[in-house]
């Protein structure tokens, strides 16, 4: 029997012991976190699996045909396959099917099949109840996951201390964003909000952490109240003098394990609870202790999504830090690359240490994406050991990558040539048109009360007329030293996954613009900068518009561009982009970096 | 007392007879209609207000204050003043408020405020009984609409024949309509649907009629059973003996007002309504006979939305037709405006009289808006002898029209500048961006399951960059031979009256284009061609893709182009279109209006 057969033969009688007749395992922690630490990677210790969306469900009948089920969507389909026994896991495509329905057309009438409340929304509590109840069975919560039951050298959660985000970087105290909240609260006529999303509670109490890989915050949760003060149920050794001295005496600071009290003890209050963030256990213990629960989006959510001056001058001297190391970076390439012999470990590793050399450098914002030749039409790519690939002479090569500062939060693609030739005419081409998506999403001017999913196409209209397109959202919303996909701006088609959101954009609201185009088994191609949307002023005129500005400051790959194919503004545009490059760029690159630039960066 | 007084006192004294505290009067009819007939105009007759949409509400005590109120929105806010007494009425603007609201706020405890289930839809009734259920109020259905026992001259509804609309005009029988109504009956397990659209009807029987201005629908009901068969509930009148030879032996014919009944009949099925077009009262009609309600869209909708090829081929036989109509009017136009005399009446009976010319003319397909200088600002104009204005020389004239013909209906709108002299430079500038929108979204290719909602921003891009806006949507479907406004497609910004709907583009469906500028006292400026949803084929496409094909034929006014704005591609497009436009116009124009077409489509 091997290591994820045991585990799952383990996890099966501790089921039966319960008396449970199947379990559901997502990638999931009390916050619903987009990326969770170690003790939560429940999914990856039972069934190997190591991409970062997934869910399993175990029937603890195993001579159910099939008794156990992997669901993924098409970023994993291969990867699921490599890493998790098809011996004992059916695998299962999303959007195509989903756990509600596969456990809808699975389970035997009757059964009790068991989820884990502080794992899940109260959406996805109330649809695959209500295919289970279709069935005659049932869904029940765990007091206590079983898997925690039977893994025995499961790590514990982060004991990392909390870090004090200084108002220098965050440009607005604790106090005066509490102050906000509390006004919030009074104008809806509540006594109290729970926050649980982890970057929220970063936000509003000005505190970072490293809890959790390439997002920097610190676990805990928080009651705001309506006189302004907070409580924050945080671990003691997380708790230094210098985060007390920070909060004050109107954050009462509270052990992790005193929120479920501190919620019971919210008996006959009006509640404000985020259905998109809170986890059905929440909810639970307000309905419980008799709150009244008012589903509101979190209050910190706005505000965090709209940089005020302070980030967004944080934001653009991180920007132009990174551009630095980014050139530095391409340079390096430019000199390596076509002699062969860098992969794709080699050079993301390269690109890691350019960043390091900057000094400022808390984290990654994310695991770089680095794709040789064919691995760059793998969107959500990560290199390995198995899949590295060289660097070829006369070839594509994509790198997706951003860094974490205390001031800013940096996300940029750039696809470049390795030579030494000329690229191919359609490579040249698809380049050129993902270019024109990126200039006409950068140029746009719009109304206020425009919204992503209206401006999507703009990015895509040179690639349909092609008869192209991509398979992902145009852009996202970004944090400020916090997370690098941060709700509830986005751009992308109405609808789906990916889809634009029903949000508006409002100042200060920071957004990737990244059009791409994939070649399945031959090469990637994407463009990404980060936008700040900003008010316009046009004169003459009638209303008030918005715009962006471009913060991401690094070159674009000259050689893949057809100049024929870009209009005299698209040329204009580029001109001024390269040109400001060079200008803030350039005085932080020396030597042969620096005359690289110079040349990158001279008009079109 | 004058006479709308007089009128509004014998509804209080029937209000009061019958024990009601207040009556809503909208525009509608048994059938939800956009336009309806004489019988059905008792806001007009009523209050006096002409308008297309509107509501009144009339509470019986006339010593509350207010004690009546008119509800419009902002098309007709200097309307309602002229034409309603703004003493017995108080003005209310919608979306600002709404009658439920207005009801909640004013309605006193307990009142019983009554509404005619016939002309509301469920969401209606819905929302209103619960704004006065919080007030402790009731919203009940009459029995018998007050207004019709105090209206002693109303007249009857239309008795006018049904026509039989042709299958070489259809494309395709009425039988196999059925047939497919049928089957998609049977895939959701569903006995009957209730089909109360008039266009709707219109289309699954092939039927037509002359019941309703600009519309050529037939005043009925049909119930569509699962074999295929068909009840059609309609005056004795109308049924003439063609109607029932075409109709065939599956189309039982009941009268009008054996619908109700034929209602009750339906006990114990599965009926499909669409709650969109279907009244309160068929839904009341149903649950009242214990019949299992499912609520679906209509299933004449969406096939009707998309047109068939003999459908297709006719819309562009009478788009030539109606191309060389709008063309013969602009060269009278531009030989008779600039001398003076022509007045907006004078042009818009003159372009009738070209329409009714080609001998093919049913009716319009709605009111003529003709809009000279400032009138031309206002988006939804209609002339009246107070508000008629001269075609000024040296001045911007719009012009928005169309006709109905028994292969296809017709929508256009050309703004033409009216001699001698040159335009204003600021005139240009927005006529030309106008131009760039409503080419950039004719040329726009997109993936399969493109919403119009994503394409709006085409339209729009080149008034934004320019701080300007307008504030209606981009494109309306257009029906065959049938409604003007023809639903579920829409190009517009998401969300909103105007708005993009959720459904898909189509092959077969039509769409007007017509971006806008609007300068309030000033001008008004509008483009409009139609658009036909194809299939596009693109040389190494990625999947499927749709694409337009212009419609609409006739000159576009290039006296008012800045051809400094265009780019290469929409020099190419306008020069292509003119080539077609007097290729397919020019056989049909002969003498001086030859010659001038000749002159407006040479290349720019």
């Amino acid at each position: 029997m091997n290591t994820h057969e045991a585990r799952l033969d383990a996890l099966r009688r501790e089921l039966k012991a319960r008396g449970l007749d199947g379990f559901v395992i997502p990638i999931s922690d009390e916050h619903m976190s987009e990326y969770v630490g170690g003790y939560a990677q429940r999914l990856a210790w039972l069934t190997g699996f190591g991409g970062s969306a997934g869910t399993a469900v175990v029937l603890t009948d195993e001579t159910l045909e099939p008794a156990a089920a992997m669901f993924v969507d098409g970023r994993y389909t291969l990867q699921v396959r490599d890493q998790v026994d098809g011996r004992f896991y059916a695998y299962e495509n999303v959007p195509q099917t989903s756990v509600a329905k596969w456990l809808g057309e699975h389970v035997p009438e009757g059964a009790k099949i068991a989820y884990d409340p502080w794992l899940h929304g109260k959406g996805w509590v109330s649809a695959v109840s209500k295919a289970l109840a279709e069935k005659g069975a049932e869904l029940v919560p765990v007091d206590g996951n079983p898997i925690d039951a039977v893994w025995e050298d499961r790590p514990a959660p982060s004991a990392a201390p909390a870090l004090v985000h200084e108002d220098r970087y965050a440009g607005q105290a604790s106090e005066a964003k509490r102050a906000a909240v509390s006004e919030w609260l009074a104008e809806k006529k509540l006594d109290a909000a729970v926050i649980s999303a982890l970057d929220s509670i970063a936000w509003l109490l000005n505190v970072r952490g490293t809890d959790v890989d390439r997002t920097p915050v610190t676990l805990s949760y928080v009651i705001a109240r309506a006189d302004g003060t907070a409580d924050l149920f945080i671990e003691d050794a997380k708790v230094t003098p210098e985060l007390r001295a920070h909060l004050g005496n109107a954050v009462r600071i509270a052990p992790r394990s005193a929120f479920v009290p501190g919620l019971a003890e919210l008996s006959g209050k009006r509640v404000a609870v985020d259905p998109d963030s809170a986890v059905q256990a929440i909810f639970g213990a307000l309905q419980d202790a008799g709150a009244e629960i008012v589903e509101e989006r979190d209050p910190a959510v706005l505000p965090k999504a709209c940089k005020n001056e302070t980030e967004q001058a944080g934001q653009r001297a991180a920007q132009a830090r990174d551009g630095a190391a980014e050139s530095r970076f391409l340079h390096w390439l430019s000199v390596e690359a076509p002699k062969g012999g860098v992969d794709e470990m080699a050079a993301g590793e390269k690109l890691h240490q350019f960043r390091r050399d900057t000094g400022d450098l808390r984290d990654l914002s994310f695991d770089t994406i680095s794709g040789a030749g064919p691995n760059g039409a793998v969107v959500h790519y990560r290199v390995s050991e198995e899949t590295n690939r060289p660097l070829e002479p006369s070839s594509v090569y994509l790198v997706d990558s951003g860094g974490q500062y205390p001031d800013g939060t940096t996300d940029i693609t750039r696809t470049v040539w390795i030579g030494p030739g000329e690229p191919p005419a359609e490579v040249k081409d698809r380049f050129t048109r993902v270019l024109k998506g990126n200039i006409a999403l950068a140029r746009a001017v719009f109304p206020r009360g425009t919204k992503g999913s209206q401006l999507d196409v703009l990015a895509r209209q040179f690639l349909w007329s092609a008869g192209l397109d991509y398979q992902h959202g145009t852009g996202h919303g970004v944090g400020s030293f916090l997370s690098v996909h941060e709700g509830p701006q986005r751009i992308g088609k109405s609808g789906g996954a990916q889809g634009g959101t029903e949000q508006e954009l409002l100042a200060g609201m920071i957004l990737s613009d990244e059009p791409g185009y994939y070649k399945a088994g031959e090469y990637g191609i994407r463009i990404e900068n980060l936008l700040l949307v900003e008010e316009r002023e046009v004169a003459g005129a009638e209303g008030e518009f918005l715009g962006f500005e471009t913060l991401t400051l690094a070159p674009i790959e000259r050689a893949l561009v057809d100049r024929q194919l870009l209009s005299g503004e698209e040329i204009a545009w580029w001109n001024a982009y390269h040109a400001r490059v060079l200008e803030v760029v350039g005085p932080l690159v020396d030597g042969a970096a620096k005359a690289w630039l110079q040349e990158q960066c001279r008009p079109l």
